[in-house]
């Protein structure tokens, strides 16, 4: 054991979250909770994504939202880009950080954006190079890294040669992610290791879902093996708008929670997030399925 | 690490859960419940409570339900009971074993059963002592032992000390329970690690709620401990009836999902399981808590 002494929490719920609730936010809802997220601790908020408006049109006034926010000093605002059009929007639109994603299992890769991770992997030097012109950094996400719907178990040392590849690409960050909730603590900490063990000192992100429930657990094995950056969601947002009530990225204030359990410093205002939770609940307009906002701290 | 090989998973659903739901299910939905967990590996079955049904509506079938079961050779079928006349009701109509509990923290146990756990202990005295009449084993849970929602933090060695109390007192085995969903991974390491020391050999159950998100990720803590005993509820049941969304006891199918990503043997028929856990949703009329449920198992 080696859990860290701090921990980072980045909130990827105006982004992950948000664009799978069914019903359109309106834009300055999402810039006030944005806002609110931005004064609790967090260091960096994943506020929108660049996808054209035909494939997401949650996020369709990503440019106004990036406007329209008030800049936190030492929060970094970042945003999903799909492509290099996207990139260019984000980082006209002023980005602080580029997240791009790739599927480690080729399948998935192809039914969620059409490219082999090979045409996807150009496309991500692509909007690397284009970041780094506006002095940005581009953090790169690999999708089912735990695991894939479609082709089952992914071997490790797969998971391995596409980090290896994004970091030659220039990636500044990895994000390590469980896109289907698939992950499983053994897993985790072998993975994590192993990541550990070959890029020491390495910008690395733990991304789980809590589809099945083992949101929590993975953190926690993720923590063993002294990881100390997490995405997570507000109110626990980011399941399938098909099924409202399945959970989605594990939920920021149950992580908050778990942290202070564990005597591990977050900065995080947990009384504050429990507010916002409740806030986002009743914009989204359904049972939210974070579990702390339902109980409160005691 | 030390994660056991095989871990043994009680329902308490059928008394745990079904006693938080605010309308009565009626008794021969409960038998058909109860006769279908049966057959899907559990070896132990809470199925019922003997606790006065003033106090408890929902479990004034208790004799009915016993008696309309099908016992299934090889699972324990078990019966909370508050007193000596619990256990009076529940041995004659045929309780396997007796479920006992105590909270340790004081206050708690004033405010539940209006006693001191200087005279909760006689109680189970005498419990144990009718319950040896009739050949059968008594178990007593450890209500609040992670932390209480009036005193905050429980001593450790409080917990040592009631539990040592119990052991004395001719109970058969122990159940340490997180009531309302306090705990975190480190304290069950820590206490689950020091009766092992002490008690090795035991029997021990730990009973986890899910209340603010850390169900998984405590059971997790616990099997790297070595515990190999858990109360779970199908569906995630056992939530307050005042916030029917609430998550409760750890869910019986995502702890069996669970223990399936960690390779460990649970005997347990998880897609059968699945199915009766859809049928209690149908039954109790809301969304349950559990999350495999929700997305299926891939």
């Amino acid at each position: 054991m080696k859990l860290p002494e701090k921990v980072k929490i980045f909130e990827v719920g105006p982004r992950d979250g948000f664009q799978k609730v069914e019903k359109f936010i309106p834009t300055a809802v999402k810039i006030e909770i944005i806002d609110q997220l931005s004064g609790t601790g967090l260091t960096k908020i994943e506020a929108t994504s660049f996808v054209h408006p035909r494939v997401i049109p949650q996020t369709r006034d990503a440019e106004e939202v990036l406007a329209g926010i008030q800049r936190r000093p030492g929060v970094i605002y970042s945003a999903l880009v799909p492509n290099v059009k996207g990139a260019e929007r984000a980082l006209s639109a002023g980005a602080d950080e580029i997240n791009a994603v790739v599927s480690v299992s080729e399948t998935y890769n192809r039914k969620n954006v059409n490219m082999s991770v090979a045409e996807s992997l150009q496309n991500i030097a692509a909007v690397i190079a284009l970041a780094r012109e506006y002095g940005r950094k581009t953090v790169v996400s690999l999708a089912n890294s735990f695991g894939c719907p479609f082709e089952g178990e992914i071997p490790e040392e797969r998971v391995l040669e596409v980090a290896r590849q994004v970091l030659d690409l220039g990636a500044g960050g990895l994000v390590v992610a469980d896109t289907t909730g698939l992950a499983g603590p053994l897993q985790v900490r072998r993975l994590v290791g192993r990541i550990e063990e070959i890029w020491p000192g390495l910008d690395l992100t733990l991304h789980f879902h809590d589809t099945r429930g083992l949101g929590l657990a993975n953190v926690y094995a993720a923590l063993e093996e002294g990881a100390d950056q997490f995405d997570c969601s507000i109110a626990g947002l980011g399941g399938s708008p098909a099924a409202p009530y399945a959970s989605g990225n594990v939920c920021t204030e149950d992580v908050a929670f778990l942290l202070k359990r564990l005597e591990i410093e977050s900065g995080l205002d947990l009384p504050v997030l429990l507010e916002i939770s409740r806030k986002v609940e009743e914009v989204v307009g359904f049972t939210v399925p974070g579990r702390l906002v339902k109980a409160g701290l005691r």
